[in-house]
């Protein structure tokens, strides 16, 4: 059960079509040192589903989501992995994946 | 955190775009004889967030998903709240939300 010191943080992205195999593949194997990365920065019980069209939803909990996204900013590890997520992803435009995480409304909550 | 014994699940529904205000209304005060039974039959670290257009994303842990499904199909007061919920959601034909809580593949986690 989530601290309720926790920020609780949903967000969508979409994976293209013809690569949610890789996707799939790549999130099976996850680099370790990337792993870390993000529990020092504070994502915990982290989630990512994938509806079969493509539509992704994660969720996790962190102390803080903005201090969460600038940490893994700073990481190297974080741009090698992003870059090559990049293209399994539609409508990024400029942007990596990790810029595109907009939180969505919490509208209710049971602990 | 959860814990390692917990299901982690993910539904998504459609809010009616007509319908947010009152579908937001009605979940900052959901009848305490709901959340009761919700609890009872093992809906934890339950949340809702709401995408503009009216996306519905739930997110819980659950010792059984289909055993705090079938649970709550057989209390009276979710058979209350679902019926006023209904037409709330696009959709659903003649089920109510909890019948069309079609879980998503997690593709990836971190404790």
């Amino acid at each position: 059960m989530a601290s309720t010191s926790m920020q609780r943080v949903c967000f969508l992205l979409k994976v293209k079509a013809d690569r949610l195999e890789a996707y799939r593949r790549a999130h099976e194997t996850v680099w370790p040192e990337m792993l870390e990365a993000l529990s020092r920065h504070g994502w915990t019980n982290y989630s990512l589903f994938l509806r079969p069209d493509g539509l992704l939803i994660g969720y996790l909990e962190t102390p803080d989501w903005e201090a969460a996204l600038a940490g893994m900013q700073d990481e190297e590890i974080n741009a090698k992995w992003q870059a090559q997520m990049k293209d399994y992803f539609e409508a990024l435009g400029a942007a990596n994946a990790d810029e595109s995480m907009q939180p969505l409304e919490e509208v209710f909550h049971l602990a």
